[in-house]
């Protein structure tokens, strides 16, 4: 899927802009579908998926009305143009000390520039239909946070592992050093406590009664991306702890085979009787593969970034949070009687079946805040 | 319940203690039931229940056999000396500014002191059998730090919305003021962050075979309360960022019904014009209650140290943690072929039932690390 | 000095108030000096100084001259009232277990009325001249964070010796146990971190020309006080972690009297054979004075808004940082030519004398951005 | 100067070493000099220096005394092999789009392995004093740390000015625009914070009396350069907070002449109407190259690793804080007598000229724990 347009003047609305093509718009319609132009600026996996889901970045307000479209696209539509790096590092092999595992599961984010892309009406789902356009955008949000916590939750799987891994070569057992066992206990916390706000957001999914879908719950949706986002450039920080230094001063791959080095570097850089040099050195550049190099940053930035800003994840939780029915639970225990509240701004967000007599809210049923009703689109 | 003996000496074990009185033991056995001495030290909520569970409050050795005591003791039985500082603030009263949260809901945590207690052998549970002490501690304290999740969210839900009354009632909405609304959504970040960790236990608990009830999954819970245990601090740092420096300058309650000032107090000190004097000062004293008093701050300690201080919970997430699955993972996309495994201390935390083809693991199926078989007493 | 005025209605400024009391203000000018009127809400040492200087807490503007007020009023001046409650706990003994800090060094902070105070001129600094407004209170601000890390520190140096007095007394030597060492070197930590930015403050001081006077460096004032506002509340928490729970359960002083229970009490809640009880209870409660108590919370609520809260700190850390210069710096890198910089709002904040040759500044020498010279007053 | 040695089996001294080229050590004495052998391994620089500053790498015991040496070598003296990746990017030009800094700035850590090499006695400082070999270490060390502060400072100015110009290249002003000014001002905080633990360092440097050379302030230097060890991580995610996700998805360099793209990017990837493409490209490969990179990372983990690693520079705090002295001053407000201090462990470290009447320190005077007395030679 790609979402996010290239935006030129962060000033002005998608109609304002001066060159239109920082956004997707549609710039002809006829009886077989639309044509559309613009460009998509971050998109992940551009280069090796089969077809492009273009969706609105945005609310579109009805003068943006050409720019709410949203439909599926082929790679290879004559008109598009990737823009991206090469994923991983496809070239390299591990003979010659290619990292193990960003040669077969490097990522790459491209700029995608559609020139009059024809998109016939079976693939288009919105086109000029800018009431739905904020919706659109949301919907597709909470589902590509929710699911950024799980994939994130794998990368925190595989920080762990290497960071015991690298312990074990430097001939250290973190359940003996309470300097190493402590910040492997942290990068757990971290990494299951946002995968713990994925499990509440399935647990408080609600199931949509025309598509059958689930939608997950988005306050624990948009904690758990928000966590992820900031906490892991933590995660780096706390396997290259337990790790040591060793990453930076790692000689390269072409030493591995050097007849002038290879043989005393295997037997002075070896630190647990049981761990050859070559298993050592082995662990030691997939942690700098995965946290110490572009990919591993890529990681980082892609997870701050990716899916929305923490600024934007900062506004759906105060969007969806039923504050209003905290505030509800300390009046009451203040008690003062019922307020009026009509232009109260900090009632407005209350929870659907919650401060009833039995309280509780259980699984299946809506926990938050529901969604806001889509206006009628105007005639 | 109440685990937590006085511990006397740190550096001995129970039945070294030169005052043995500092652990509960039995000092006493005959027909009808044992008779227990010793002191329990950190019991929440002593003088107002109606029955303590008494528990070892750590595994034992044989020779501390004595010690491994559990039974059911009414606070009223003859021997039970409970040393108490008042709940709440019991003798205050509304009218005259106590506060309208702990004139209620106050709680006390005091030292047991029980001298020759007698218990009947069918409220005894535990009188001896050592081997089942450790067990007993960590499934207790499983369930103590599961339940402590739900008890600070609510706590995280009453300074949520004292927050945004406080707000109301300075006439500033979070909505417009970023410096109001960052701060309430780290509030709501904390708080639904470790209250997801509670949930994810619950979702991954596991039914024992014999007594049906659900033991809530350990790494979850101990993450949670981890996570309440030093954020509760930020907590009240949040609560008080949004409200402002009044709550310190409160007049006090003899100042309301003061005819030299109560007037021209209640006309300076408004801030909202919606929002009468009386109003704005109830709410500020009810997060000077909840966050800046006496009762406010046994809040926070008894978050950090009850059901076990941080050290305690960190043991108990790497104990149960599966870092050895999290390694098999690495090890295999490093293509490493199966390495003789006796002896490494890094893979013996194992997660039953994944790193399969499948993979993935399901509600009520064991998640983490399952809990060591007990070993068969000794004769 | 008291600065904060009670404010009133905040999205109004000072002479658009319905009520002009809540602001501090001249309601008449005569040959002999002026009258002033309204509210100063939150004053440290209200009731236990020998004269205010009122001083406004704002900039102001030309329709606000009257609020634009700075003059020395003694503290029972005719008109005068102050509304505090009492500082530390006065009434209390030793012998009846009063804290055996805040019966001697409690503060107060309180709301001060000013109805028709009169003020000679030989006592007035400021009395309409509303273009100074704003650099008075910037000034005040600057000296008043700058002290505020000083007077933090010295609490930091409570916690710190009161937490390993602790552990002592519990029978724990941080020295060998990393889980009380850890957190004990972080409180030093933050002490000594903020402690570091008071210090640069001086040592980048500039002396005014025609005063005399230093005026600490402000960048470092203010991060040195953002630094202790924030980090009070993990200074108790780390407090409360070297602790341990006792300081929750502590029998009241009422039981170190009781004969029922204070022979038992001795005995069993006694840790380090070498720490008799009541020395034990006695650094018990200083903690539990420091950090736990309405005093305690004082102290971080007080640091927290006192002289700025984090979001004023903020906005001055931005105003007075030479931004300008690291651009500079930057394009010097990318070996960009010399920009055209009119209107550039990210190069107007630079660094006298930096960037040149020589490059380093030296104590004495202005450090950052220059105080805006003030405009001329308008006639 | 290259201090850490290879180390191989971490929990054997190094005389006790299988393999004892993991530690330098003296394998030759005769009239002229020293021959050593041995393996330093994370030397930073190691490829561009003229001279190796071979010092021991930690304290060592009468039976590790070939270990303790010390001793100045030239980088092509016989003998000396460097082991090291080149630094930063020489091969790259800017015209094929290689990054403006590390095409210039670039830093290599490597491996330098000593085969019998000569040293003569002019140029050996040490050989064999094995007592002295912790405070050769430690003076170091402390040196390490403090400079270290100032070049990550340095770092850190780098990201502040890339931070704002990636931010008007976007089109925003974080004057205007909160969510970019506040993580630009954690930016500032955490860069002065620790900055200003450097200046703290200096101020209270003591001054030797033999060499006439200044020892920085120990725990100011160790504190400063813990906050930067940790703390870069939080750089970088608050470098890329600001800048945004256009890093990722950035074009390749090779783009930059691709006719069929080059214009059309230039289009649609500007923001500002007054920043052109190429100069927002820049930008934005220039913080890439500091912080998205291998480069990037390699100054994350020297900064947690060089110079010691957390673990260390918290050990250092410990030992060198006159913990002692605030104990006093808490006893003293207990108005405890003096007591007995033969053995507390808490009271041993105190600071010299402090607690007394005048109470303040003065820059020159010492500040923290004197040094450790050197013992005198066993002979």
């Amino acid at each position: 899927m790609l979402t996010t347009d290239a935006k030129g003047d962060r000033s002005k609305r998608p109609n304002q802009q001066l060159n239109q093509d920082v956004y997707v718009h549609i710039v002809e319609r006829n009886e077989k579908g639309i044509v559309i132009t613009g460009t998509k600026a971050i998109v992940t996996g551009a280069p090796y998926v089969h077809e492009f889901l273009v969706m609105p970045s945005r609310n579109m307000r009805e003068d943006d009305a050409d720019f709410a479209v949203c439909c599926a696209v082929p790679v290879d539509a004559p008109g598009v143009t990737i823009v991206a790096r090469p994923a991983g590092r496809p070239g390299e092999k591990p003979e010659h000390g290619a990292p193990l595992f960003s040669r077969k599961y490097g990522q790459s984010t491209g700029v995608v520039i559609f020139d009059k892309v024809f998109v016939p009406w079976d693939r288009v789902f919105l086109a000029g239909e800018w009431e739905f356009s904020g919706d659109v955008t949301y919907n597709y949000a909470t589902h590509h946070r929710h699911s950024c916590i799980g994939a994130r939750a794998g990368f925190g799987d595989l920080l762990i592992g290497a960071g015991v891994l690298m312990c074990e070569a430097n001939g250290l057992d973190p359940n003996k050093k309470a300097n190493l066992r402590d910040p492997m206990v942290e990068l757990i916390k971290i990494t299951e406590g946002f995968y713990a706000c994925g499990v509440a957001a399935s647990v408080y999914a609600v199931q949509d009664l025309y598509s059958k879908t689930f939608m997950p719950e988005p306050v624990y949706s948009n904690i758990g991306k928000l966590l992820l986002s900031t906490q892991i450039y933590d995660m780096h920080r706390l396997a290259h702890e337990v790790s040591g230094g060793l990453i930076v001063a790692l000689p390269g791959a072409d030493e591995d085979h050097n007849p002038a080095t290879a043989a005393t570097l295997a037997e002075v850089l070896r630190a647990n009787p049981d761990v050859p040099y070559d298993k050592r050195i082995e662990v030691s550049r997939f942690i700098e593969d995965l946290s110490a190099s572009y990919q591993g940053s890529w990681y980082s930035l892609i997870s701050l970034h990716g899916g929305g800003s923490p600024t934007a994840l900062k506004q759906e939780i105060w969007r969806n949070y039923p504050v209003g029915s905290k505030v509800e639970l300390v009046e009451r225990l203040m008690e003062r009687g019922v307020l009026a509240e009509d232009n109260r701004a900090i009632t407005k967000n209350k929870q659907p079946g919650r401060c009833c007599d039995a309280g509780c809210s259980q699984p299946g049923q809506q926990f938050m805040v529901p969604l806001q009703e889509i206006k009628k689109k105007s005639v």
